[in-house]
């Protein structure tokens, strides 16, 4: 393959996950030209049929709103891509829905670390939604990880861990076990029901499950903001959790004295700039040269420029 | 009713709790004439069906094992009595199964006062099984609840607590971003897996539920004695949160000077001298009067000595 050759070519990016799926069609500089989404694509949470039915949902809008394009490369960045059995799991899937060219298949947290550097191989992403998970990438290929143990092992500092600890915190406040906190008021309001008492019920007889939990978190940070101490030390409790974590990985790779950039991704970081800058003083306390920051493309775009990257790079 | 009267009068208590049920027969000088047993009858936990049936067989096997005996009295100790619908609902069980006479009602946590104190209607039930939840009681017939909010919300102290904090602890070693500790081994080792990884599999594919993760906690108790730091921690914290919450219900009652029982109750107590110890210590620094001990009869013969009163009180 030689330069120029790759004007008329396309590929393309998916990006499989536990809430849904995204599908990006680049063309050979780069460029969109076309965009497709599913549903869930996590075969652990919804189950091989539903994730290959989503897989296929998305590829097809995507590659409809292209026109069609004959792909020269494609990568899937998945979620749910844990052990080898997974893998097996998921090259089956890849295959059946794209059969030709074979999709390369790599674990989420690379692509999220590739968008959000906007095309860099190397650096750290730290995953924080409804659960949170650290991933470490040195340039020479070595990989780190730390925490994405879920919500039962784990989960430090995800939207679960917040509303878990406000949850925790309020009965605290009530059994006059803990220091009094706005939380017992705030947590059922955001709800719609009127008492903390009212809020167990629906948690226990509706059967919440994590994403529930974690969509507490928002009242937690408005509580914060309005000077309640216990939700703001909630807060800083998950934020010392996601930087503890991330400079785990980032000893684990010696990198301490290295420049690199940190992808604050996922839910948590969204609109909330307090956890962002306590975060990055975390890292930046044991790796003073790491440069944290939002992502700067979608981890469907990442996925989108590993694939562009297999029919551009010298290999190819 | 004359003293003399009730020496061939019989009472019936029941235990109605989460995992089994428990019914005694008591003649009228408080000896054991017939027992009798069955499953679980928390209709929040089993549905009120299956509940019913468990009452009805516990107290089929215990009228039969006493010969029949005609009842002066019943008293039914039962979980899952927090709301007024569920006494509703547990009033309709048990007039079903036994509609005469009558049972009393009662919370299930006052059976395990009376039975611990072998016979006192006030004083500090501490309960620390699963779950965990702690009732006071003062002689003028106030109460004080405090924990008892779940595995979600709550639950300190418990098996459960035990449990999740050890599987943390095991967690953030593996990442680096804790203390290195024997749970890493132990945990796996006793749910017969090689690994904290497949331990973590096992949890999240099985679905494991609040019993599962509780079973852990002798395997923390052994890595404690055995030497291990984090464990020995994760076990101090658990007595400070159950000796936190019998404080707060003591200071609700205003209770701090008085001289009371406080039965320990629930398996973690059972074979864990080291966490009875510290617990005993963490009250007496609040309230110096309070004696703190294991059960001295089963929370069973408490809703039959319940009963025994009624018919033997003044007011009767």
């Amino acid at each position: 393959m030689q330069p120029g050759d790759r004007a008329g070519l396309h590929v393309l990016g998916l990006d499989g996950g536990g809430s849904h799926t995204q599908c990006l069609v680049l063309n050979g500089s780069g460029q969109e030209v076309g965009r497709g989404s599913g549903g869930p694509s996590n075969h652990q949470s919804v189950g091989v049929e539903a994730a290959q039915a989503a897989l296929a949902s998305a590829l097809a809008e995507a590659l409809a709103s292209a026109g069609h394009p004959a792909l020269a490369a494609a990568c899937f960045g998945m979620a749910g891509l844990d052990r080898d059995e997974d893998y097996r799991i998921l090259r089956r899937m890849a295959d059946a829905v794209l059969p030709d060219p074979p999709a390369e298949i790599v674990h989420d947290t690379l692509i999220a670390l590739v968008g959000g550097t906007a095309g860099r191989r190397s650096g750290v992403a730290i995953i924080a939604g409804t659960g949170s998970s650290v991933v470490a990438y040195a340039p020479d290929g070595r990989a780190a990880r730390s925490g994405g143990w879920g919500h039962l092992l784990g989960d430090e500092g995800s939207g679960f861990d917040i509303g878990r600890r406000a949850l925790n915190a309020a009965t605290r406040a009530r059994d006059g076990r803990g220091p009094q906190t706005a939380l017992t008021e705030r947590l059922p309001a955001a709800v719609g029901v009127p008492t903390l008492e009212a809020l167990a019920d629906r948690i226990y007889l509706d059967g919440w499950a994590a994403p529930q939990i974690a969509a507490l978190a928002p009242a937690v940070l408005a509580a914060a903001r309005a000077g309640d101490r216990v939700a703001g030390e909630i807060l800083a409790v998950a934020a010392d959790e996601l930087a503890l974590a991330a400079v785990a990985t980032i000893r684990a790779l010696g990198a301490q004295e290295q420049a690199f950039e940190v992808v604050l991704s996922g839910g948590i970081f969204q609109g909330s700039p307090e956890i962002i800058e306590r975060v990055r003083q975390g890292i930046a306390r044991q790796a003073p040269h790491a440069d944290a920051h939002l992502p700067r493309r979608e981890p469907v775009w990442g996925a989108a420029w590993l694939a562009l990257q297999t029919i551009t790079s010298p290999r190819a």
